[in-house]
Formats: C-alpha cells, sequence, structure tokens
C-alpha cells in the first residue's frame, strides 16, 4: 500500500532524439524555461529540466546503452516515465515493491532514485528525494 | 512565441482500457486520490483525475469514436497528452498557433480546452483555462 508514500509528481520524462531540437521547442515556441543540464553516464542519458511554471518535464536524451535509447528504438521519441517525490527512497521501497530487489541510484540533481517494476499504463514509475542525497 | 503564455502544467491524459481497473492502480497501490468523474459524449471519452499532491493526471477511457479511442488501438495504454493552463485560450491560439483553426471545446471540468496541431515527442499538447467557463 502506498498510502502516503508519495508527496507529489516530480517530473514526467520524455525521450526525445536530439536535446537542443526538443529544446527550442519548449522554450522558443511555447516560451518555458529550461536547467540543469547535466549528464548521467552511468544511465545512458544526457538530462534537462523544463519549468511549466508548476510542474516539471525531464528531457532525457539517450547518449550510452540503457532504458531510454531501447525507449527511443521502440517507440520513437517520448513520455517514458513519470517520477513522484517521497521522503525516503528505502522506506517507500519497502511499502510499495516490498522483496523486489530494486536498485536504488544516484539520480539527476544529486537525488537518490529508484524506478518501481514493469511499466504502468504505458509509463515507468521512479521514486525521488525531494532533497539531494547527503551521506551520513 | 509562447513566452508567458503559459501558467503551468494543468495535467498529464493517460488513455486507458478500463478506468476501473487503472483506479485500483493509483489509489489502491499508490496511495493517491481520485476525483471528478465525468463523461464527455463528444470526445467520446470517460474521465477521472487523479491527484499526486502536486500534479494532475487524468485518466480517460475511450465510451466512443475520438482520439482517444484511437491511440488506445494504435498504441495501447499509455501517456497521450500534455495539458497546460493558460489564461485564455483564445488569446493563447493567436500566440501559440495562429491561422490553425483549431477548434475550441468544452473540456474537463468545465473548461474551455483545445488541442494544438500535431503531437510533440509523442504527446498531443492541451490548453485550457484555470477556471470553469462563464460565457458574458
Amino acid at each position: 500500500m502506498g498510502g502516503a508514500m508519495l508527496l507529489g509528481l516530480n517530473h514526467l520524462g520524455i525521450v526525445v532524439r536530439d536535446l537542443e531540437a526538443a529544446l527550442s521547442y519548449y522554450v522558443e515556441t511555447l516560451g518555458l524555461a529550461a536547467h540543469d543540464r547535466e549528464d548521467l553516464p552511468a544511465a545512458g542519458v544526457r538530462l534537462l529540466y523544463v519549468e511549466t511554471g508548476s510542474g516539471t518535464i525531464q528531457l532525457l536524451q539517450p547518449i550510452g546503452p540503457g532504458p531510454a535509447r531501447d525507449y527511443l528504438g521502440q517507440h520513437g521519441e517520448g513520455p517514458d516515465h513519470i517520477c513522484y517525490t517521497v521522503a525516503d527512497i528505502p522506506a517507500a521501497l519497502a511499502a510499495l515493491a516490498p522483496g523486489a530487489g530494486v536498485p536504488i541510484f544516484m539520480g539527476g540533481r544529486g537525488r537518490r532514485a529508484c524506478f518501481l517494476p514493469g511499466r504502468h499504463h504505458g509509463l515507468r514509475i521512479e521514486l525521488t528525494e525531494a532533497e539531494p542525497f547527503q551521506p551520513r
């Protein structure tokens, strides 16, 4: 049961072939602002965030092997995942996917993150923490 | 140019085959709250909204001919559109799709709405007003 585990929509992750071309649409055509470009080589993606005013879109360009490249090959450009904010990834996994052995990784902007097993209504479900991870 | 036209992410629209089955996942598994079930026969959809805490998901089940049924037939269940809030649909269309002849319709929850032409990175782009429409 996930009651009270999810604190809100963190971002919608959209896989694109070319980050610059996609950015042109979101910034120049739609007039939105972009920030925090970064590469996550272990995940095979280059990331960039688009702010809508309320709600964030994460654009992902594959730069190596991984789920984003697989998605692009199978579906073309499109929405790959929805990410929810949680307070604590291990606690959320214990409630939402107990015993599934889901790997926790360092996601965008220094936040711990994980993906729940499977796809649901076409989307992978990511969880991420609200604040950058500070090892104790 | 869309500068300052878009006021935020209104909802992510996900087409599902069976609203009750989808609802079970969002409410019972993820612990989120749902509200405002309604039918829009002219658009061929039954709608329901899921609140994430910050950000809204609109679930759409096809109940007649229209884009949602077409999407389901072509792609299966999945994210069909992203909807942005605007202050005024005609003004936003004049800025974002001048001369495109985009139809304005009465969308969910009594708001005026429209879809911009085409798909962008796999998603249709909907615009809707923040408040229910009050004809003057």
